[in-house]
């Protein structure tokens, strides 16, 4: 049972962006600008969506995990067994780059704390091809989902059995990005 | 030495802004929203920013708990004992009222993990007063800068030693708020 009072009829963060519409406009601004915008990084949608996925796995964050990676198995054409791999944390097994798992192994470092990012951790990801900007970008998301996860748990939020809840999910939002109903309205100004 | 090739004349979050303004007004309108802002929260800029310094102080995270140590002064009218306490993690000993101390309370969990957080933690904040919203806006800035230390540290950004650093960072941003130059302009639109 969610710890304060939430309408029943929604999910995970959904219930948190309709008891207080005033943050859920930045929160999703923010998310909208760091996983679904294509101009904002050189990092495809469904490879930060990976990013969000693996750090609420590793958060142990079930509506995040299974939320994100519907979305992302739609980013990446339907490609479940990736999301499967990474969702089970083994990014070593999944069928990525060898960048993405430097990047994600940053993430994993960053889900510990900023602190325990390391050179070497950064060197690799260098040598694999990632950008400064590439970098930047998985550290950020990495960060964001910590917060998220937290803000989820934190308020001991609903998080469906169902499969087909997330999946529906995923394809609304691969489809439609983070800015639109039912839990919030697109900006008009 | 920062992990990427920052701007060297900013420090902490700063040179973060500075590398990447796309994500930089995204951030910077939920810590306004968050923080500063008087319409979005029945706690006070000083109350909130005293929960931002302490989960800061929590994470390690000198950059920020320093800086939101400073802003917490500036918006609690220059009260620098309530800071000091709060920057040596000693809530128990901070003059500051019983519904703050069980809502500090509940950052702390929120920094181990949302899961972290109890039933008898959200009971003790509401035994004290705290409103659900109270508690949600606890929860959501405790859970944000599980983000921003991540982001700041993740990085490798640079920590000035200088006290009176902070200090300006901390007046202009309380007299301000979040959405002014050096480091972001104010949205036109």
């Amino acid at each position: 049972m969610p710890h304060i009072d939430l309408p029943g009829d929604y999910p995970g963060i959904r219930s948190l962006f309709m008891f207080s519409p005033v943050t859920a406009l930045p929160l999703n601004n923010l998310v909208q600008t760091l996983l679904h915008d294509t101009e904002t990084s050189t990092l495809t949608p469904g490879e930060r969506e990976l990013i969000a996925t693996y750090t609420s796995s590793l958060n142990n964050c079930k509506y995040c995990a299974n939320t994100h990676g519907a979305i992302a198995k739609y980013q990446l054409n339907g490609n479940a067994d990736v999301v499967q791999h990474i969702l089970q944390q083994d990014v070593e097994g999944a069928s990525i780059s060898d960048k993405m798992k430097a990047l994600l192994n940053v993430a994993a470092k960053v889900q510990l704390s900023g602190k325990s990012v390391t050179a070497a951790d950064i060197a690799r990801s260098k040598k694999e091809g990632a950008t400064d900007k590439e970098i930047h970008d998985t550290v950020l998301i990495a960060a964001a989902f910590c917060m998220f996860n937290r803000y989820v748990d934190g308020l001991a939020t609903w998080a469906p059995e169902d499969d087909s809840v997330y999946d529906s999910i995923g394809k609304q939002r691969a489809s439609e990005g983070y800015m639109t109903k039912p839990f919030i309205v697109k900006q008009t100004s």
